[in-house]
């Protein structure tokens, strides 16, 4: 597979978090030669929050951390590659029991304390045995700094591992944020897309969690989008151990003003790992950001962003590099929202090529045409509502790269 | 272009209708060597029904449609293709109305009696002049035996022109239905999709006719979808002219009994027509139908039926020739709708793929793959909820082709 052409030139290296170890390990669970289980222990005390799929068809891991995250106790995390166990039936339900049972043995904690997730191909079942041969291993091997390894091994279709980390101050302590995420296909924004996990040093409990990265996800891992497509595993867990607090006091509520600092690290965190999963979307050769001013509010402009983004024509002919702004003003109309053809504004990048219901006067269509020649395209549309609504999308060209991956056989 | 493989070896042939008379000029208002232009002279008292598209960028020519749909009477039709009309303006406004006065005087009716229809690229204004050079021409030269030309003359980038015609018996009199259409990308099923024109010599007036296409064009045009996008332009015009009654008189209501078999022939019309669409979908290799049963209603199973019809991930799996029944899978759970997982069936052609939340105990790879080397490929999901709501959309798959049609600069 050809690396995306977004792919970093450097992997961003990620500190230990105190307690915090990971191991990988070739369980050949589909993937031949490669690292296909993650097992992540977690110190005493980890709080954990999470989104999970809204997807009526989500897999069994999915089910097993919903139930999970009433409580928020964490453990450990295993997650495997390759197989989604998705559509499973029972047993794919067995499967996640024995998973369980074998990493709260190795992890020393409770079952309810282990988190799941599986990503790769849907219907298949997962050949039995493949966890028990690993996870004995995983635990004795496991390192604080394995993070890299860790963002390997849960690939799919992935051309590079995904990591980022943002520190911020919190109730004057110094606190980490690290995360991991995959993804490249079936990557649609109704919730935390495709895997995530992020793990802090930070001292505040699963209920003020929860409620900053529901607020965040809208922004981030909602906002972007590659082929439309809903996976039925996608998952973003946040672990908080504490450490950082040494014993101090744990921030219980997201209102609390000392989360400032936090919040804003988590939220670039979140945005920055969204950002990776696009920037490695399945055959991407543009990046494409959508931004929607002049809705009548923020979901209505974000209906219309992502009416844009996931556009085929519009995709197509950003691949082609051709301005072809008449399809915007299609992809705004089909969007079901309110807009005002007659006072519709489009640019590219920074140039005016629509406006008031036609071409600009001062459109060039050889400026328009030098500019989609960039690798990153900016689309911004003032649909002329008048109301105050905005959202930001980022999405990516439609490519036969996309068909060469997904039109060949159970890819 | 390449010519879709669905092209019928042989077009219709259309039975002239006394009174309708078509003609087709080359106007160049952007191909050259090709006619773009279509006038179609109706007789006197000819009604009119029509269904618009429900784009908030809506193009002049259906803004111009829409008022006069509500008296119904219909003298012409003028036609052009290469260009939409759509987002042009002040300007695009003045071209609508010169070319109604021009059509009015060449076929001697009412302005308000001229509808119009344009199709093609959105945003460039029609250059001046054009109309006026072929009108003249076209009403001299209008002959009841131009269906064929006229379909020929509304293509874009369709490869072959798209024809069918019924019978009826109505009130014991023998009626003729003809329809034309064109279309082959930006369709996308949100109400009468891109151009399609009925003429039938029944007398039947604008309020039964309209609620009879109203009825009919929810599981016929408004269940096709090449690629998701909907057209500035959708237009369904039908015309009845009432020649065939002799002076006999209208029928003025949808609900008499004396309608049901035009009825039938018209949505078995309506039905050729948009399957003519989806069979010359831009870069099609294969037709697939998709058929849902077990939803709550009618509506959130067609919702259904499109989540899968549009997911790129079926359509480039079935463009590979790939049993991927797990990506219908996602697609029926991303839809929203109610779905019961552990219920839901899937079927290939005949062969049950899954059931019972799991992959079928009698599945065969084999098989399943000899089947989906077919051309036209039948996807069939019963989601489980024990209703009994069901819906058929058709679609197609996604290919190099599409890319390439859509990729290249201002396709």
């Amino acid at each position: 597979m050809k690396p995306s052409p977004f792919a970093p030139e450097r992997l961003a290296q990620l500190p230990a978090l105190p307690g915090v170890r990971l191991a990988s390990a070739e369980a050949g669970i589909r993937y031949k030669n490669r690292k296909d289980v993650l097992l992540v222990m977690l110190p005493e005390g980890t709080q954990a929050a999470g989104v999970l799929t809204r997807s009526k068809t989500a897999s069994a891991p999915v089910e097993w951390c919903r139930k999970q995250l009433e409580h928020g106790r964490a453990g450990a995390l295993v997650v495997n590659s390759g197989n989604a166990n998705a559509f499973t039936g029972m047993r794919g339900q067995e499967i996640v029991e024995t998973t369980v049972a074998l990493a709260a043995d190795a992890a020393g904690c409770e079952r309810e304390e282990v988190f799941l997730a599986s990503t790769g191909v849907i219907g298949e079942p997962i050949p039995p045995g493949r966890f028990e041969a690993v996870m004995g291993k995983l635990a004795e091997g496991a390192v604080e700094d394995g993070f890299t390894d860790a963002a390997r091994t849960i690939m799919t279709t992935d051309t590079f591992p995904k990591l980022a980390s943002r520190t911020a101050d919190l109730a004057g302590v110094l606190v980490t944020l690290n995360g991991i995420t995959k993804g490249s296909g079936m990557i649609a924004p109704d919730m935390a897309t495709m895997l995530a996990f992020i793990f802090t040093d930070a001292a505040v409990t699963t209920p003020a969690l929860q409620a900053l990265i529901s607020r965040h996800v809208e922004t981030t891992f909602n906002s972007v989008t590659v082929d439309s497509d809903t996976s039925t595993s996608d998952t973003l867990l946040v672990f908080a151990t504490g450490t950082a607090a040494k014993g101090g006091p744990w921030i219980e509520s997201a209102d609390d003003p000392a989360l400032a600092g936090f919040s804003r690290a988590l939220h670039a965190l979140m945005q920055d790992l969204a950002l990776q999963i696009v920037k490695d979307g399945e055959g991407i050769s543009k990046l494409i950001t959508v931004h929607v001013v002049g809705a009548e509010d923020d979901a209505a402009a974000k209906r219309i962003a992502l009416s844009i983004a996931n556009s085929p024509l519009v995709k197509t002919a950003v691949a082609g590099a051709d301005p072809n702004w008449g399809r915007v003003v299609m992809a705004v109309g089909k969007a079901g929202e309110a807009a005002d053809r007659d006072k519709l504004s489009i640019w590219f990048g920074d140039m005016l090529l629509a406006t008031e219901g036609m071409r600009s006067p001062d459109y060039s269509e050889e400026a328009a045409s030098a500019y989609m020649k960039n690798r990153e395209i900016a689309i911004r549309a003032d649909v002329g509502t008048g109301g105050h609504g905005r959202a930001t999308v980022w999405g990516c060209d439609l490519t036969h790269g996309y068909i060469d991956i997904n039109g060949s056989y159970r890819s």
